[in-house]
């Protein structure tokens, strides 16, 4: 068995490769080689905290492997990340346990890529204007992601803390060679972004669905539990097509999809990936992402960490 | 973080110690300060492998934790054991991970001491003649255990396979320092005995109820799935009480008890322990023990180990 720390993954693991192994790892569920092993949430800590377990199989690469997370809300108090992750790899062979990970880090690199592969699929082809709401660790890995398949020449971004949507923007601009100012207001980040990513923990919406731009596409990243909110309901009415990783997952979890009266209507991204479904249907279209995690990415980006870092 | 190979754990875990952390695991858990977590099967490998993860937390002593182990068939062949696992133990405090072990001989190690103290606590106290049917691992680590709680004089052990019960006798007799015979059918094995431990994979029943002693004691290992059976009908009709860990886990998945009509009539050991269910009735009450795997004693056995390891 193999420890990979932070450090050691941050070494092997770049944002190309982890778009370009999320973009496979939708296509390899799409052909049934990467199945799902349900979900596990252990009480632990204060209540309200809790432990993670996300399981998957790659049937094709003969790999078994879960994410474990946990979630204690007091640790920001002691200086210490809120949330804690560790990826365990098995063979799919022996049941033998290959290698553990601190997936810390990767978590994030893994939502921004998803948040890439919606965009590069539903986007419009032109998108260049990116409006980002909430700006904490996750958006970053969201916009650099977005930058690898969209040519992104403006980003806005909004948050209640002004602070750190400056920092977001110095080190957007500083990093990924974008023009990016801080908004004023959601209405001045939400009005002119052909691409509009949330990124927030909110329990109520972040943005007025009367200001989105006809054909805009928007990554719901933020919402993952029934009492958060990113998307009002007018934004959610207005959409053309609504895709997700796992629909019965996302419309039983997603507060953002509460007011959707046919959860049928949600549409899993890699069936129109693998074109079983249908995609964007016009140019004026708005189309919504909407994510709540999804255990085919980890385990994909924990294989891509793991065969990387073995062969070092 | 730190690693405890299975090596590391031999030199700090006795079946003394087992033992006495297992009962107070019992206690622990009677008073509310361990708490279950639930139980995700995960498929993997080849149709009927599996992963196993069973959480608990320790609010007494602040730890949360999980064994995970993935059970692959086809392991025989390639020389590995079929069951392999790991236990990864957390502060409850931060949801810090603290500690990865092997823990592939710790299940049956502890599996050996819930035998030991459901014997303790429901055998006559005079009991010290045992039977044991299925002569694996299992069936070492149990009769260890069980000559911990009771003074045992005679064993007789029952196996389809000739040769591995006569390399169990041997070793009892090496070890334990016991009387251990070879008994020539299940009849000669159960007949006397007056703690009978079945420790098979079986599908179908190894006994026969009729030939079981008044005042017997039975602590049924081995069956842990819906279709596998280790005690036939006459022998639940019997039994005056039938215990386990979480009477209805049990009764929803130990095939010994799908013939018994009132689910309800099983009792949680731990009750008996702490005085608020009745225990045995008389000295000639048949009682049964009924294990299916019960992830609070797996928790009691990491924190000894983790404890005593990191102590080393």
């Amino acid at each position: 068995m193999e420890i990979f720390s932070a450090e050691d993954l941050a070494r092997v693991i770049t944002l190309k490769n982890t778009v370009e192994a999320v973009e496979a790892a939708f296509y390899d569920y799409n052909q049934g080689d990467i199945v799902l092993g349900g979900r596990l949430t252990a009480p632990c800590g204060q209540p309200g905290d809790s432990s993670l377990i996300l399981p998957a199989t790659h049937t094709g690469k003969q790999y078994y492997g879960f994410k474990q997370a946990t979630t204690f809300a007091g640790n920001t108090q002691k200086g210490l990340p809120t949330v804690l992750s560790q990826y365990l790899l098995y063979s799919n062979v022996t049941g033998e346990l290959l290698s553990i990970m601190d997936f810390l880090d990767m978590t994030n690199f893994k939502t921004g890529a998803a948040a890439a592969i919606a965009t590069k699929y539903l986007a419009l082809p032109h998108a260049h204007v990116v409006g980002v709401i909430g700006s904490g660790t996750l958006s970053r890995s969201v916009l650099a992601a977005i930058c690898q398949v969209r040519e992104i020449k403006e980003v806005k971004v909004f948050d209640l803390n002004e602070e750190q949507a400056k920092a977001f923007a110095a080190h957007a601009r500083k990093s990924l060679n974008v023009r990016c100012e801080v908004a004023g207001s959601s209405r001045e980040c939400v009005r002119n972004s052909h691409i509009l990513c949330t990124c927030t923990t909110s329990p109520r919406p972040v943005l007025d669905g009367d200001d989105l731009l006809p054909g805009c596409h928007i990554n719901a990243m933020g919402s993952y539990k029934i009492d958060m909110q990113e998307l009002d309901e007018k934004t959610v009415k207005r959409a053309a097509l609504i895709a997700t990783d796992i629909p019965e997952d996302t419309a039983a979890e997603a507060g953002d999809l509460v007011c959707l009266a046919d959860k049928s209507d949600i549409v899993p991204l890699d069936a129109i990936m693998g074109g079983q479904q249908k995609g964007r249907g016009s140019d004026s279209d708005i189309t919504i992402y909407e994510s709540i995690g999804f255990s085919v990415l980890d385990l994909a980006l924990a294989v891509l960490a793991h065969e990387k870092c073995s062969s070092d």
